[in-house]
């Protein structure tokens, strides 16, 4: 991100190396920095040094000792800054305040519509921001920055939406540029899915680095993690799972199988009016066993289609979030049958299937992570 | 690896950074390294004089001044040390001698069976190994370390083959500690078509952070590199391409309908006898309308399971490469016309899909990269 480069980073890469060990491991002496880092003692004092001027170390109180002056310890300060989390859908807006350490401190949530176009949704936005601020009583110079995911592709080195099909007047729109106009912080946009990703990494599988997120909701999209990294690919298109064909469906692809619009219209078909994910959901909440049924056999669609993900990319937690995924255990069910049925042994010997434990915050805490991971851990090219 | 990290690195992970400077863009004077990397000329100063104590920097001539004392210019030493690359297929190895800069010196090759188990063709490796360096007048202390691929799944922080199919007798052999027994450097096992991968991309996409390598031979394979880096999965078994269900195919899997196995299935079904890639090869190269049909079709059953590949991963580049892609453009053709056909534009409106540049020596060469960018390129963590 061309904007963000041109501002001093918070922290410089020789500095992180000691820093991601403190956020890792916890508190620690400067002999044990010394010992993990394999860093020269004298070393390790001057980069502790300038990350203690930052605040983002602290002495945290003495440690054990063999005798004598206990040695000081060394903890991260996850108060010392702040990001802000921005998650956009089609309908709803949720911007929240979150500490480095992935906490989130408060939240403001609104109904909106993300087709009214940049400028109202994105001055909402700001106002909500500067209002978490002042109720934190945070200055605006404690912001790291501001991560926004929004429902469409986007280009991530510059922060533009590219040909959002439900984002009419936000094609190309500098997302970054505007935002920045109020609140001069780094800000950072991705796709929906791309935030739940690292949202539920950050709060239920902090350790694992291959996790393969699948929303299924209006739409299906997929987040990858891969490596321990958020893989994008080259257009930052990766994860369209929706257009992919499901092996038993001659020839459809998996949005117009498995979505809640397609199980609505299925529903509708057999003589149950439904038309949005809300109203699946309302049915579902009923028990009737036909949309029971209809789901379970959404999910085995969708099964079909992650068996291939999982046989390409292996990855050790899959899990099914999004609005249909709030219908109970027969969307997963089916998941689970077809993917631990089809994938081979050694993808899916320990594999977890699971649902999305990131909560209505998850989305909004993933795109905050975006801007903590920016801040914290500089790339060295 | 275990193994690896208990030698002291070749490069320190601080010095890497300049290194990797000088290997990306070419020589350099210390202003424009200090410029680069943002560090003081004193810090620079000091990480020079490490790596060029350890050969892997030297000067290179005076460079363009503005008067008085031309400035002195640093360059990577490509020559300073060597890699070994081997190359381990179910009928054939090869061992290859390269340099830091990815320059194949020197090859050997055989015909040997893997099923003859590790010991007869490990000692082969180490063999030829020696060969090769006394050829080449250096010594084993040059040698930073020695990559193999093989024809089956790898653990990879092992080394260990995992149920490899036609690999008997290597299930769970440890590579790395056979082959240090004669000749102790770092050793690095990884699957044929993950070497592929990275020797295709050293050898024709340097540039390249996203390429998805295809290979088509007796089975069906598929190397992943995304953003930047290989991607094995949680397990090691990412890139099983051959067990995806292809959408047209009624529930059969890539490798049976599209691997030359396969296809010279159908060929004899059809009354022309062929049994394996060779005999496909062979009947190809005579120009038959109805082998070379049955090829078309195979590279179109390909693309409908890389067509899902694509709108997944967003590659910018696709490689298809193995014994199968010699049969001239009829495979790569039936590839293209599935995946430009069926991809979303986004994903396919920079997609170069290609035949396998890498010639006989690119999985040797990936082996050898492997190595080099475990010596020259060390982990933070």
């Amino acid at each position: 991100m061309a904007d963000t480069r041109a501002r001093p980073p918070l922290v410089s890469p020789d500095a992180a190396t000691l820093l991601s060990l403190l956020r890792a491991d916890g508190p620690q002496t400067r002999a044990q920095l010394a010992e993990r880092s394999g860093l020269a003692r004298s070393t390790v004092a001057l980069r502790l040094e300038a990350l203690i001027a930052s605040g983002l170390v602290v002495h945290a109180g003495g440690g054990a000792s063999s005798g004598g002056r206990p040695p000081s310890v060394l903890a991260f300060n996850r108060s010392a800054r702040l990001a802000i989390g921005v998650d956009l859908g089609a309908t709803h807006g949720l911007v929240a305040l979150v500490d480095l350490g992935g906490t989130v401190l408060d939240t403001a949530a609104k109904d909106l519509a993300i087709g009214d176009g940049p400028v109202p949704v994105l001055d909402w936005v700001v106002d909500t921001t500067r209002r978490l601020l002042k109720g934190a009583k945070r200055p605006i110079s404690d912001v790291v920055g501001i991560g926004i995911g929004v429902p469409g592709p986007v280009e991530h080195t510059t922060g533009r939406p590219t040909n959002p099909p439900i984002m009419p007047g936000w094609d190309r729109f500098d997302v970054p540029g505007y935002v920045q106009r109020s609140i001069d912080v780094p800000v950072l946009v991705d796709n929906d899915v791309n935030v739940l990703a690292l949202g539920e990494r950050a709060v239920a599988w902090p350790g694992e680095d291959d996790l393969f997120f699948v929303k299924v909701s209006t739409g299906i999209g997929a987040g990858i993690i891969s490596g321990g990294r958020l893989q994008r690919g080259a257009k930052g298109s990766a994860g369209d799972l929706g257009h992919v064909l499901v092996p038993s469906s001659d020839g459809a692809d998996l949005e117009a199988m498995a979505s809640a619009r397609a199980v609505a219209r299925r529903l509708t078909e057999q003589g149950i009016p439904a038309e949005t994910s809300s109203d699946v959901l309302a049915l579902a909440s009923r028990g009737d066993p036909v949309v029971l049924a209809a789901i379970r056999q959404a999910g085995r669609d969708i099964g079909e289609a992650v068996a291939s993900c999982v046989n390409l990319l292996n990855p050790s937690v899959v899990v099914v979030g999004g609005s249909m995924a709030r219908t109970g255990e027969y969307l997963l069910a089916g998941v689970r049958e077809v993917v631990y049925g089809r994938s081979t042994p050694l993808a899916t010997q320990e594999l977890t299937i699971t649902s999305s434990r990131g909560g209505v915050a998850g989305g909004a805490l993933g795109a905050a992570t975006l801007v903590i991971q920016n801040a914290l851990e500089p790339e060295e090219k």
